[in-house]
């Protein structure tokens, strides 16, 4: 099986971290294609880095589709072009924030979520209300903690994300955590231990999703809100 | 007062049908200036077609800011890039398809809107629910009138229109009908007459709301939700 | 075009704070028509206030349409006898409280409003919750400030509601702020300049979608909601 | 015990159809107060009448509060004036609506209401949707029987609302009954049987509510929402 | 009339107090049939009892059905086992925590619910949220005193809970007080006293509702979600 | 891997087919204990049925655990006793029924689902409004096939789903369809062909996500909601 994963942004590191955390998450049998959207922004911080990287990544997409994947992750937090993902593909497309927020439901009455900047908060959000799993969620917190500043600087940025955890757990009821952001994917399992709750990051999430909907033979409906695009003359 | 109308697809015949609509409804002392999406497809149905066009589309909206605009209109009823825009542009930003449901849910207590396209149905619905203005909503319901064929034969496209909102009265309870498309905005008269309810179309709605913005001094919040994008190394 | 504001209360000095936000509102074309409600209390703090002021409410509408009004603006935040007035008159009928929260829902992701005393805080809630923007609203606060005393010492009334804004911004995320009484028309602009971000009051709001209305040519629907009331034997 | 009820409309034949469904309903300790309120129009259709209603209801509940009455019904299933009517009265007060709405709910996933015409539906949607019951709501129905056609020819009313009802149970999964007018209050038996489920009346599901809270000594909260008017210079 | 109560826990103290609440609460001709399910948990504290209570609750509403019992009352605030017997019984069942909720709707715009552990908190809210009633509910917080406790010390407990009565007041705004136990239902005068605001405790609620449906005729509707179990091989 | 599955009911021969959706769909290293409940009723049809069958399956649960299962499904569509499973075991707990609807949600914008009995209706309904998925549910429908009718006559059974399948997707507008009923797993493929959009039956989909909590390591959290039972004296 053939999963192909897209980082929406332009940075190659951040790439390489995506697929480590694929490539520990997959099946035996599952192969990885990580591949960077070079004509996307250094980082997707707000509506207006989502808009600019939308247009490569469909392209990257499209080329993997092409390549024989079997599915396809997208690895920014925000689901950045997840829509407009589906209705292009024909194999299954998961988003990196719906994935591990549909495994927390599974895990806990309500869930937080901590990403990195107040901007994507309302972006984070609003995709939960849309999937229906914002009934699940206590709350999304920013650490202020900037994408790139995450494999700058690891530890600060673990030290910020635990402190908002904290808070996560004593005022908003948080009884699970899902880390807010593609970058943050090597630090669940050191925080789960830190704070003594299921801690749920996107990456992991995504994989084994779209490895059950190819597994299954399942794929995106043609019917209805992800039709194809019509051709045009 | 300078208000742009920028028209996320390429057809610049509808960019016509569209400026010639904000003339009507714009006061006297307001200059229109209506611009093609050069860069986007021919027609926007769907989530593929609406991803593509909004880079250009920003591009313009930067452009008219520049060139002194006073307020923006995104002209296509899914309000398509509407988040990037509000952040991007320091003037507001309307969508004429907000713009329209907002009227409406002021003249009757429930509307329904009649679009183009199935495929339009799930983005109209998303957008209205994250709004709020759902809760005003009989239904959205589509004529299958591709975008296109609304100026190529405009009667046929009445016609279909017109099937659909008696269906939507009689079924959904509709008060007030809002049109879907921003091609149809020639026909609300006519249809408003036909039917005996106020018909609201987005053009015009979206005019008078930039002109009430800019009048009254208010611009987007550059506070949370919307604020610009951060400058990248 | 003759813009109908009646005031529901009977205590005229408000009605000329109202007239002059009006008058600074509206259109060169626009005449105002600011009407005194002198069969209502002199202020409308709660239920039974607004219970009591709708009937001379309504007559005061019913006389406006008779003098040729093209559009009606109750501007008590409450948005007192609004479904009523819309029953009984032919032309449209704006609430400022509904007004100032649509506007400023097309500027921020979340507004929050600050009223005047806290039993005002239920009815501005199930307004909003009514109409759908209660999705875009952070929250509604009181200011402790009642109504009559806003003109009579406005600024330890400015002081107070600005410290109400402070908090709706630090607490709630609150990225808009809504005026909540008739009586802060004044103190939006320097509201706004303090507190840097938007300040909508509703009186200018009302004005400006009533001329919207008018000038489209848009009525209240009489299907359904807002049908006028059946004659009696 | 004694317990008022305020037929807010000026049809004595109304209030004595009401008062008969109280005494069948009261226990044996309790006194019915039945009173028709004058000033009132001859039946509530619609916002107007209702508006029209409110002054006078609330003399009539003031009245009856004076003369020792230990609970208040209000017998429109509008529901009319009733936040005013809490605020104003130190005792507890029911609204038909509400009363009938509340039962229903605890005999059936969901049940219908059956109403008199569909200028009444919209105001029973809001009043469902506001106190919550609109979660157990399956339709609110209009029979198009205006009100006081009801007892000017009972069968035919009868007829009309039970096609309704045959309606309400195969097209919208009714699994009880309120019938939406107090003038129905002689029907719920017989159409009970007829159709095999439960059928709520609001006058007699009130007056047992009323005993319920003034058995109990509950009497409505003056903190927040229902605060007494405050006293005016 | 018989009414029964069920005690879905094994601690006869417990059955004890509630058979005093009913008694206190009934009318003069109500008979309190108040039974012990000798084969349940001593208290029950989350899903695990609850699940194991549900056969010996179900058992003994079958026997006080056979028994004559006009209409039953579940007297666990959880509504530990509501739907089942409400399809398995004839005759009319009432929650203890639906009955409270009910009422204190009734008395105030916004109650709180001041409960015995956290792990009750979600299972309350589960409840409040499918019957709609949470559109009335400020918040559900937990005393931390188990169920056990209250009975053992009950000044104490009365002290816990009075604390979460002040900051259900000052900080979730709450308007009346629900009380989330059986076990406290001797407690609801004296708070009710020292705080000043309505204290609605479920035994005597669920006791008077069950009074009223079983004297106006109304049985739980057998079509649809409460239709009996279906006959097995 | 060891993946325990209880069917909640006592008919062997539905366990046998429930065991083969779960062999066909696991991974190669898993192995599957499938247990019937002795102590359940011979299906579940409705809330009576589904209260028997829980403390036999939480048994069954508690024994799988201490033979070292790493996860386990409840297999009947009701995700019967879920909550109280959830807080009993250390290691997740996944029901058919939302697991299907959670990969359903992935592939579609709204999903039919098609269950047996229209007592069951109300049930689902509950659990998707519960876990949010709700909001991509276009509909709950009954085949109005009683479960252990399915395995008698499975052409039959298929016939009438599939009849039901064609009105979902031209009334509600389904764009993928959920088999209802863990005995319907044989006829998802079939089904999809047939109707040309995703089918998705939970076992196999219940199967691979607790493969997926497993592999990742992931467990209930014991905070809150599921916290286990507390020990009782």
């Amino acid at each position: 099986m053939l999963i192909s994963i897209v980082n929406p942004n332009a940075t190659a590191s951040m790439t390489r971290t995506i697929a480590e955390a694929a490539e520990r998450a997959c099946a035996p049998g599952t192969r990885i294609l990580a591949v960077t959207n070079k004509s996307g922004p250094p980082s997707i911080e707000g509506h207006v880095d989502g808009a600019w990287a939308v247009p490569g990544l469909l392209d990257a997409i499209a080329r993997a589709e092409a390549d024989g994947a079997d599915a396809h992750v997208i690895a920014c937090f925000d689901d950045t072009g997840l829509d407009a993902a589906r209705s292009l593909a024909e194999k299954p497309v998961i988003g990196i924030g719906e994935a591990a927020a549909h495994l927390a439901s599974l895990l806990a009455r309500r869930f937080s979520v901590v990403t990195t900047l107040a901007c994507s908060v309302p972006i984070l959000t609003d995709n939960l209300k849309r999937n229906g799993l914002w009934e699940s969620c206590a709350s999304v917190r920013a650490s202020d903690v900037p994408v790139l500043a995450i494999e700058a600087d690891p530890e600060a940025a673990t030290r910020r994300i635990s402190e908002e955890i904290e808070i996560a757990i004593a005022q908003d009821g948080a009884e699970a955590i899902v880390l807010g952001c593609a970058g943050m994917a090597d630090f669940a399992v050191e925080l789960s231990g830190r704070h003594g709750l299921p801690v749920v990051e996107g990456v992991s999430a995504a994989v084994k999703l779209a490895e059950t909907l190819a597994t299954l033979g399942l794929r995106t409906s043609k019917r209805g809100g992800y039709a194809p695009p019509r051709p045009k003359e």
